[in-house]
């Protein structure tokens, strides 16, 4: 096990009704919040009027940016971070997803710094400083609320890239899992591979002596798959969907990674296909997903095989341990088909002609990830034809 | 699920050697410095040389106090308190166990409190404000390390009683499991007990619905086990220590008690065993627990039966779902006495005389807990028969 430093200061309020304390909560950390947000569908639930009635009540101010976009957009960010600094935002509230999160995280460390916010993600510059960001959740999937990370699209080569620090993690978190009853079946099967996926990024890690983790990382896919199949049968599922969202945050807090490198090299690879064909980021994962997994299981049959009988109960009765490894791939590849997501390119919709120019963005920017294999060109390229 | 609060703001610093950063963890809270801890062990080890060479290069000051005691002392607590406020101590750092962790709790919400610390033991009065805590630790059991409760003795009536609250929490803990390798294997088994029953009071619970945090109990109680074995087979295996700290840190700082009622009982019961007749905690809770299971399982089959499945893989073939609730139960006594622990009372070498005056005072101070049974005298007579 690696030595590590551990820490979860979000403070996460879960469960029904927690978001009608927004205002009290907001008022902790000052009296003017940049309330952001996404599309129209928190004016439509009615959660935006809840939310603004509860800042007044607790006499915070308030202005608005909405229209982040599910690849949140660099140029939204600099808006944000022009808006704050004119008006003197003390603490930005994020109501939605991991979109709205991850860039009311860039604008929070884009306003006391000097440079572009850009060079946060280019590499060029480490957070230090940042306002406080608050969340109400609104779609359990990028475990955001409670992270140090943040994704952002450069609309200007359509680079998708990440960054983290802790000045960056939420100081507070409300999640409640009413708010998610009303998504659609996609976007709920989405947000669960996107957890899957933080879970197996950990998971699949070629160190051994990690096995505490190795058991907690196994038993919440099992619990999360489970609840998946709960909520497709029945949306209104309210213990389905909180399971769900807490382990959405979970997944992603680091308590599953700590002592162990995690991969990253899928989402990595997923970071060129959303970018360029601006799909859900949980949809582009069920098609890259299994596709690393079949490139790389090679190198580690016996984690992949642990993977398929602890977490699919595949029996190695008359396999061999490649065998096992291997139906444990198609056995997660059958979960996502069956929560309604294709797993190639193809049958997703989208064309397989631009494979190169994804492989070469990729290497580009990410040679060093991945623990079994490091994303160069043809890696990237390989993995992107499995996923044809 | 019910409502829940969750953040776990301590600071844990994990892995070979970070004792040695001591010095500067502690200067970043004041200059002055209390070094709190029991026996001398630590001097025995080193441990103690090296502390203080590593507050002296930070610049820090410090007075010592040490002679905790495995059920650590209000004399001493306040002793403790009374050196603070004289001297101005700005931090205490507890080098040691949850008894040596409790005590520095206890005199760090002393210090700013007008009134007798025992108020705050005895319900007379709620924590608010504390010197700060930090922690080397070098036992895994208690969790106190990241937790923000305490247990202390009263020698006047020997009640031993607890208190909680978010300022008794630690702001840093260093845990280097290489630290207990030196431990012997009675200590060590009490230890591996300790942190069983702290995921087992979260886990036996009558709510239906807690699915998520039910897998992660049933995971860190299967690896607990595992690593405890091959502790006893090799005292210095740093991996399987390793797991054993952490594993014992998660099992208190609450993640696995989210959403849920936990039960306490057992400790509750255990604490009159302790007070009277001063065995270590994690022995008591050996001989307890299975008692208590035996007198409870019948109120909820399901969920003892759920636990024989998925924690010992008893098979249900053949066996009725009592049956198979039943043998959950011995496995787990089974495991304790296969790691050095008697289960009973009179082979633990104690007397059964005073099981009425044990029931007695449990009953005066306790009587609300307990999710299945609450803690009535006959209750809590009834299962130390059962101890016998």
């Amino acid at each position: 096990m690696d030595n590590f430093t551990f820490s979860q200061p979000t403070r996460i309020v879960f469960g029904r009704d927690v978001e009608n304390r927004v205002g009290e909560e907001v008022r902790k950390y000052g009296k003017r919040v940049l309330l952001h947000y996404g599309g129209g569908s928190i004016r439509r639930t009615g959660l935006y009027d809840r939310v603004v009635a509860s800042l007044e009540k607790a006499g915070v101010e308030w202005k608005e940016l909405g229209g982040v976009q599910p690849n949140p957009r660099l140029s939204l960010v600099r808006e944000g971070i022009s808006l704050c600094r004119r008006w003197g935002a003390d603490i930005i509230l994020a109501v939605g997803g991991g979109s709205v999160i991850d860039s009311a995280k860039a604008i929070a460390v884009g306003v006391p710094y000097d440079g572009d916010v850009w060079d946060f993600y280019s590499g060029k510059a480490v957070p230090e400083k940042a306002l406080p960001v608050g969340v109400i959740l609104t779609i359990a999937a990028a475990g955001s609320e409670a992270s140090s990370g943040s994704v952002i699209t450069n609309e200007d080569g359509l680079y998708k890239v990440g960054t983290g620090a802790k000045c960056m993690r939420p100081v507070f978190a409300l999640c409640n899992p009413q708010l998610t009853c009303t998504l659609p079946p996609y976007q709920t099967a989405c947000g669960v591979v996107d957890i899957l996926a933080h879970i197996m990024e950990r998971y699949f890690t070629p160190q051994r002596d990690v096995d505490f983790t190795d058991r907690l990382c196994e038993a919440a896919m099992i619990s999360i798959m489970e609840n998946a199949r709960r909520v497709m049968a029945d949306p209104n599922d309210y213990n389905a969907r909180a399971e769900i969202m807490w382990g959405g945050t979970v997944a992603h807090n680091d308590i599953l990674g700590v002592g162990r490198r995690g991969d990253w090299s899928s989402h990595r690879v997923e970071h060129e296909l959303s970018a360029l064909y601006d799909i859900a980021h949980g949809a582009g994962l069920a098609i890259v997903f299994p596709a690393w997994m079949k490139h790389v299981y090679k190198y580690d049959i016996p984690r992949f095989k642990q993977f398929a009988e602890r977490v699919f109960g595949v029996s190695s009765d008359g396999r061999s341990d490649e065998e096992v490894a291997v139906e444990g791939i198609s056995r997660l590849e059958g979960f996502f088909n069956e929560i309604g997501l294709p797993t190639t390119i193809s049958k997703a919709g989208l064309p397989v002609d631009q494979l190169d120019t994804m492989a070469q963005k990729c290497a580009q920017g990410s040679s060093e990830v991945g623990n079994y294999a490091k994303l160069t060109f043809d890696t990237v390229l390989r993995i992107l034809e499995l996923a044809k």
